[in-house]
Parts: C-alpha cells; sequence; structure tokens
C-alpha cells in the first residue's frame, strides 16, 4: 500500500459503495505536510513531461495544485465554478455535470491565463465519472494549449472517468485507484495485483 | 515597499477605486512559490500566539493558508459557501453578505473539526468590509474555539473591515494594507502614518 492508500484506510470514511469522505486531509481540512507529498508525487510522476503550468478547479483541487506547482516551479491556474465580479471578461467555459451536487455548472478560465501551446498539467482531487476532467481538459483545448496529462489524488476506478480520458489519449495517473469499497473496507487497484484492505 | 505590496504595483490591476484585480499569482492564478513566502510571513506574525489550527474560506483563502498551515505545521480547515453531498451533518453554519458577489452566502464548517478551546488562526486572501471574516470568527464562536487573529494577505484600509474586527478585539495581520487606490495608482500604509492615525 502506498502512503496515500494508507491515509485513505486509516482516515477514510466510506459513505456508500460510491461516496468516499476523505474530510480529515483533503475535502475539508487539509493536512498541509500531507499534501505536500502529493504534490511531489505529481512533480516526479510528470518530471519529464516538460509542464509549463498546472489547471486545476475549486476548491478541493487547489491544495494539491499548489504543491505540485511549488516542486515543479510552475503556475497554478483554478477554474471557477462560479462568476465573479473581477473575473468577467475573455473567459473559456465548458460545461459540467456534477454526479455529486447534481446539477449542471459552467466553469471557467481567463484566457489571459491559458495560452496557445503551452504544456498544461490537469490535477484534480478525485476521478470519478470524469466530467470535470473532461471539462478541464476541453478548456485547454479551446485555448489551444495542450493537455500532458491528468494527476489525480483518488481515483474511482469503478467508475468511467479513467476509461473516458483514456480513450481520448490521456495519460492518467493517480496515486490511489480505488476498485472497490464499502463500509466494511476498501480494495485499491496494484499494477500487478490489488491490495486489499479491510 | 514589502515584497508583497511590490508584486501588487507590478501585477494588480486597479478596476476602480474599490476593486482590485490580483488574478495573476492570488485569485484565479497562483503563484506557489509567492504564496509559500506569503505564508511564512504570516507563520512569522503568529509564531507566538500557540496555534492550533487554520481556518479560511474557499476558495482564494486556501493557498495561502496551506503555504501558512506547512510552515506552522498545523492543520488547516476551510470554510465552503456551498453545501456538498459528503458534508451534511454537524454543520456549524453563519451568514455572510459578499458586497463583491452582491449576494447572502451560508458558509459552514463541520462540527468535527473545530473544537472547544482550539486556538485558530484565519486567514483570508482579502479583508474589505469585514463580513467574511467576522462570519469565520462566528464559525470559531460557536465552536467554542478561540481566536488568535486574522492573516490577511490585502486590506483595504478604507474599507471597515479593520475597524470591525478590532472594535471586538481581535489582533488583524495585514501583509499589504491599500490606503487608496485608482486606476492612476496605489497607496499603502505605512508604519509612521498608522501610529499618526492612531
Amino acid at each position: 500500500m502506498n502512503f496515500l492508500e494508507k491515509k485513505i484506510c486509516e482516515e477514510g470514511i466510506v459513505l456508500s459503495s460510491t461516496v468516499l469522505k476523505v474530510d480529515s486531509f483533503l475535502n475539508h481540512q487539509i493536512d498541509p505536510r500531507f499534501m505536500k507529498e502529493i504534490g511531489s508525487e505529481f512533480a516526479d510522476r510528470f518530471k519529464s513531461s516538460n509542464i509549463d503550468k498546472i489547471l486545476t478547479i475549486e476548491s478541493s483541487g487547489i491544495a494539491p495544485a499548489v504543491f505540485a506547482g511549488l516542486d515543479m516551479d510552475v503556475p497554478v491556474l483554478f477554474a471557477r465554478k462560479r462568476k465573479s465580479l473581477t473575473l468577467n471578461e475573455g473567459l473559456i467555459t465548458a460545461s459540467v455535470y456534477s454526479y455529486t451536487k447534481q446539477e449542471q455548472n459552467e466553469i471557467s478560465v481567463s484566457t489571459k491565463w491559458l495560452n496557445p501551446g503551452e504544456r498544461i498539467l490537469i490535477i484534480d482531487d478525485f476521478l470519478a465519472h470524469g466530467e470535470a476532467a473532461l471539462g478541464l481538459a476541453q478548456l485547454v483545448q479551446k485555448a489551444e494549449a495542450h493537455v500532458c496529462g491528468f494527476g489525480i489524488v483518488i481515483e474511482k476506478s469503478f467508475q468511467a472517468g479513467r476509461q473516458k480520458l483514456e480513450n481520448q489519449g490521456y495519460r492518467v495517473e493517480s496515486i490511489a485507484r480505488i476498485r472497490e469499497m464499502s463500509p466494511k473496507g476498501i480494495s485499491f487497484w496494484k499494477e500487478e495485483s490489488e491490495v486489499k484492505s479491510s
């Protein structure tokens, strides 16, 4: 088990076969030391990709993204789910359905901070159905920048997100890949064999 | 001029006498190295305060807060502006009016992560009218925890936020204090003028 899988087993709360609560270190309370390790792991996995910028989405993607950005020495851009008064012109937008919140969101970034030809690493806290990830990829494409891959903290491998991204030719690096979960336990995918914890 | 005032002068865009856009390093694009410096500055200013935890609010407070948390080796909790499916019980809430977005928001944290007696440093990106800051302080009070002070990245000193917080006896540490601004320029409070004005 890697450091994140261990943390998920220790602190994660499985609310149902599809909902995992990790609000002790990622989604509500943030453990900065741990997020720094997560950031370094992303930096290591994408060290040969000549990344120019990291793109994430508010709010839970920000912490892992900024630590990856620090380690890789690149800026971080976060897409917004809502518009602000000071961010109102030159927007690139994409429409994203949130299964968690059961609503359609328009996500956006300023054209000013995503430029043609830039090599972008997309980072997010979870990959499930892949809606947010595909929306972020769309923003990058609309800016004529290049998606170098996805750095995902926790992947729900029993949902279709990874498959959708791989079908489009994207590289997906998830630090923890959950194969199956229930209140009784969580099992993870491994390269060659799977690891079970209960 | 300190390092943040310099950055504001170089990269900030004054949209009106009250609206400053700093989306190159704080509110949209984030400069991780610079945010690390901001975090260290907060850690330094509150090093004698025995902080147990940092409280901030999504989304732009998260980056400065996590770097302060890393430097101080304490967890960071971010209040939510909207409810999520996995964060639905045991909430402490406060009502906050956003002048920027012209709407009332209910902000919330889980009771699980704010405990009686904890010493809390509140960090946010901007202090203007003080609505968000007072809402965050209310969350801490409702949890019977203790507000040790406010760490603010940019204070609009021409608005009433600081006064409201000081009237309640809170310590306010702002890294940049804008005295006045217009598209022609920005002026900052300095130590001497602070002394004179009090």
